[in-house]
């Protein structure tokens, strides 16, 4: 089973995540600025959330184009990502409507943290269909950030009911360490160049 | 007529379909845990249409994947099958605000109960156009599952007016039988291996 | 320039449309079955609006299927014909809440009657580009329907002022002419075979 | 790497984007014509946005067209474009609603201002990888339109304030210069014509 369509459909669910969050802008009932203002953490929210749903699709872009084989269990396991991601415009609304308070900046944490596990399933479910000696396999063996991530959330999600503002900070953090997509897959794909002829026949019959 | 097109406009709607539900999930109006108790029912629903929408397009997915052909009538059967799925957000919202009332509970059913006809109308509706020798035909020959859904569907359907949750433990039941997808599908398809030419040819030309 | 990607943009703004009209359908109120008895006329509407969105996604898909060269007019002549379809779920939700009243029927009835010319002016501006030895000049030479249909609205729009009944059956019986894709260029498409190469090797780059 | 699913992506974004405005124009609450009065401010900056909207996405199109290669900041600066265009939504429903009114105005010009010079971010970005012989290295050598534009911008931003039509106007301007895609390119791929080996085989690849 090809991957064309899984790619097809996250982009499609990604897309509309990255874009519905912004009618949980709420419209400024007045014309002035100081009706902006109220709605400073509810844009903060949304550029963080648009950055992490963007982190998602740029390295989902990356590990899909290493990856030759698919089947059922990675399409479970790509919606089960699928899902936590969807929630993310429902906890970066609620979040900014309550200035991060400390609950919602918790809940904020759970799904980033729900997200980053669902992103290591989706890996190691490619990586039992694609083979141990496939480019995917090659390309993850020391997924150093890939661990930590989680592991910071944990650490977040309780600091938030304490100090919200410190497990935003972390949620930055880690959204600043992922900002570059991923360079050990980048490195796998101009290694391989033109001989990993499965790679390399999936880049041109999608895209040329 | 190829099914690329298809595939894509099919993709679109179940992404936003799948998507478009969080948004009926409502922003709890405080910070504290306890807003979030009353949203129960709605999460919950939330989820099992989730599963169901993501079902469908694993289904829909390995069906076309071995359609060769496609003509009008099919394009319709798609459609209709798209329009009861868009239903889906609606009962869901109704359902959750109405924590698994009976009548909500029921109009979930029949959704759930016309989708399921109308995904059997679509793989006839393919069988028609692609022939009796094609790999589709050997792929849905014994569909038990595809007649016991319905069948399902329609026992839950009164039950809900009197035992709401018998209905919903029904709908969880159906989804769990339908949770993988089709096998006999992913057998075909290893089956034809690269000598089903225009399966095959599908596949490399969308998705490598 | 090919027209891969207009297919694809086209796809998603059409998959939007026909799905956003859902979130216009308000959730009742109640449990019970009466409180879904006055969303009996907003439903009708969004049962007809789906149908219209579906007809236009079947005949675009059918017409871009026999179109081998496109040009920057008809990538404008496409967004012209994308922006009254995506005025269908406005007038769609305002006659629904309006029972099928005089003034949002007639309006209905305009922003139909607009995007049926702007499909004219979309397949006038392809031919321009493609030639009148092209496929799609030989598929759209006798278009009686495609007249007759923005005819048809034009008698609707005055009529729904005083009879709304009148004019929403003439939008049904517009529909149900257009119900079925169009067999000129299903006809273009068998004839031409293996041996219209442009045509073909669109047709198995994209969908194989 | 290819472009392929950056297009998609995009092309994901942008269909949502341009239709999600239409859900921001409130369905009138009576059924007389006169409902429709208050709403035309709205539906011009519908219109206006919608007009951008197509703007950047043929202009898109049309750019990577001719791109051969991308890399991990070609994404970023991608994202980064279609960041300051999901915010076109919210600041046209914040003009429509106020009709016109001076800071609403000078924020949409602020959201237009940004957009653009993240376009010009992206091409720039695009040039770097993909060479100083490419052809999209000889499709932007004189782009003049993209360097007015903001200039443009800059200048209706502070009139905004004191006369908000005449910003209007400007805004109105810049998209009349930019209705027409970008000739340069058009050219570009008509003398590459079929000896250019990269882009043509995307070309064939994607869209035959």
């Amino acid at each position: 089973m090809g991957t064309g369509r899984l790619e097809a459909f996250s982009d499609g669910v990604l897309a509309i995540v990255i874009t519905i969050m912004v009618l949980e802008l709420p419209v400024p009932r007045g014309q002035g600025l100081a009706t902006l203002a109220p709605l400073l953490p509810a844009f903060l929210s949304y550029v963080l959330s648009f950055i992490y749903v963007g982190i998602y699709w740029n390295n989902h872009h990356h590990m899909l184009q290493v990856t030759r084989r698919i089947n059922g269990a990675v399409l479970w396991a790509n919606l089960h990502l699928l899902f936590w991601l969807s929630l993310i415009p429902f906890v970066t609304a609620w979040t900014g409507e309550n200035q991060f308070a400390p609950i919602p900046t918790a809940a904020y944490g759970v799904v980033l943290m729900m997200a980053a596990v669902a992103y290591l399933v989706l890996e190691r479910s490619i990586l039992a269909v694609d083979g141990p000696d496939s480019p995917i396999a090659a390309a993850v063996s020391h997924s150093l950030k890939e661990l930590l991530s989680p592991a910071l959330y944990l650490l977040a999600i309780p600091l938030a009911l304490v100090r919200p503002w410190i497990a935003g900070a972390i949620y930055v953090t880690v959204a600043l360490i992922w900002l570059r997509p991923d360079r050990r897959i980048e490195r796998i794909i101009a290694a391989a160049g033109d001989d990993t002829a499965p790679s390399v026949s999936t880049e041109s019959g999608r895209e040329g």
